[in-house]
């Protein structure tokens, strides 16, 4: 298994979320890398609303909804909410609703509050319960990072440059560290990812805090680099993956698949798992964001104030675009990823 | 002809490049729309360093370096520089070499410099016919904006969104003017051209003082636009132009480029005349900026200073992602540009 220790800094279990005493402590990702702090929830629907601020985002939501399952727990053994499986459905679902287009957390929610019902059938339970269940979830979720970046660090060749967007998080870092681990030489070009710059602000110091060689460009240049063979692949996370092997990931995502296919370029997308609800990208529900949120940088303005803007958050890439999935179970393209997964519905997870 | 008082703020001659006694102003771009204000010169030296340092951008250099051969004028007249020829040609060749890839700047000022040599054979030559030769060139580009967007306005129909990168200037802003005119609603989307957010800082509100509605985006959303309809056609200005049709342009072109043809939607470029030396994009002198100018929006910085930027200022499009070159003599693809334009070198101009 692959150490966790060896992890940045902002993919540390308790550096995502921890329980501090009464409050749930969630890292805020939208101040790093200026700023190492936190930001505190004494309830579920303080939690909901730090993750509809964007205060962690990717795989960051997953993780904090499974300590607030643990939160919940503690509250229940403090007497301050009620042990019941209806307590843990109604946190679950406020959290799920939270963040909709990536629908890990969702799946693994359920997943966990299918469990806590099919253990206590007549609604009540223990609270120490919920610690071994999230155990276990985390457990599988560390296996399954293991096995994707296995396959992630087998696809990369000495000598490649990977452009990436956003932050692609275990299974694109542990890929790239197995890479190194493996004697290959591995450098990535970081698209800055506007408007929360999770690119600059959060791949580009991961990676530098690993070692691994990177460079930062803004959201227009990748194809630049495609074209002129600064990067010679692509390579994201997927906020969820359909049956049919379409993607939606952050905006900015579709650019450069299309120029990866225009030059011949592959672009693979690391995902737990595709979610067998979404037969295709029509099933997709895509967040869209206030337009205003593109109008500054930080307290810095980009524009005038009354300047609108338009944000949609996610991009759909058709499954024509993408190269292959990397997934715990292997690599798959669009045909062979629904014999894999049909029939199997496996549990939420999150590239 | 056009009334340039129909003109936006930023366009308007005398916001560009004024003389204000013994200083040449320069209206910094960098600094709008949060201030209008402009940086002083009372050097050509100073003129050269404020164009590298980007105080003014696209086709402001064009305007500046005109507004640069009235001053040098004022200064021979005043006895503070030799009225000869070689002052005037010194003076040229210091501002063609501050800005490489755009040519027309340098095209002008070579045409300039010839007519001066011819009419004064021996070398000396009286200030004040400089001024009759700028007037006879700004003259030449108000006609031939004139043209271009007549077609440009032609090429817009009913209804059309069009995609936009950076700040197209005179030809785009009055394409879209004559295209209201006629009765046609058109929109614009604005992607925000970082890393200077010349779409932001510049088309953006300079549309908005026009009164035609337009919306901002951040440099990735482009193919996300162009996937869903959002936009259904891509125009910008170009750099440089080359006899095959090939373009240079801002960063962030190409990308929009290949979507266009990926979802085939029409690319129109906007341009004075291709370069006659240019017969394809390899004699396209590109420059390269410094990586670290992506690390900040205005003082914001958007990562750590420690992390290393890849700055392309500019994009190659080959001529096949290009739907058509709008120039004062018409609309050309790349096959039938080289039949109008060869032959007869045109003047230097800007989109």
């Amino acid at each position: 298994m692959f150490d966790t220790d060896r992890l940045p800094y902002l993919l540390r279990r308790d550096t995502i979320a921890r329980i501090d005493g009464e409050r749930l402590l969630i890292g805020d990702r939208r101040r790093f890398p200026f700023e190492r702090c936190s930001v505190p929830c004494t309830t579920i629907a303080e939690v909901a609303s730090a993750l509809k601020q964007m205060v962690t985002q990717g795989g960051g939501p997953l993780q904090v909804a499974l300590t607030a399952m643990r939160f919940v727990a503690r509250r229940c053994a403090a007497g301050a909410m009620v042990a019941t499986v209806a307590t843990f459905e109604a946190a679950a679902a406020e959290l799920a609703a939270a963040r909709r287009t990536n629908t890990t957390m969702a799946r693994t929610l359920q997943r966990f509050t299918t469990a806590l019902k099919e253990a206590n059938p007549d609604g009540t339970l223990a609270p120490e319960q919920v610690d071994v269940l999230i155990d276990h979830l985390e457990q599988s979720f560390d296996r399954d990072y293991d096995a994707m970046s296995d396959y992630g660090a087998d696809l990369l060749v000495d000598g490649d440059s990977v452009l990436t967007t956003c932050f692609a998080e275990h299974s694109f870092l542990m890929s790239l560290i197995k890479a190194r681990d493996a004697g290959k030489q591995v450098s990535v070009l970081v698209s800055e990812t506007r408007p929360y710059l999770q690119g600059a602000r959060l791949t580009a110091p991961s990676l530098q805090e690993l070692g691994i060689p990177c460079e930062l460009i803004t959201d227009g240049m990748g194809s630049h680099a495609l074209a002129d063979g600064k990067a010679n692949r692509y390579m994201t996370a997927a906020d969820v993956v359909a049956m049919d092997g379409s993607v939606a990931n952050k905006t900015g995502t579709l650019a450069n698949a299309i120029s990866a296919k225009a030059f011949g370029l592959p672009y693979h997308v690391l995902a737990m798992s595709p979610d067998p609800t979404k037969s295709s990208s029509s099933d997709f529900e895509l967040e869209w964001r206030d337009g205003n949120e593109l109008l500054k940088i930080g307290d810095q303005p980009v524009t005038l104030a009354s300047i609108a803007g338009w944000y949609p958050a996610f991009d759909v890439i058709d499954h024509s675009l993408v190269t292959g999935i990397v997934t715990p179970q292997g690599i798959f393209t669009f045909d062979t990823l629904a014999k894999q997964y049909i029939g199997r519905p496996r549990q939420g997870g999150t590239g």
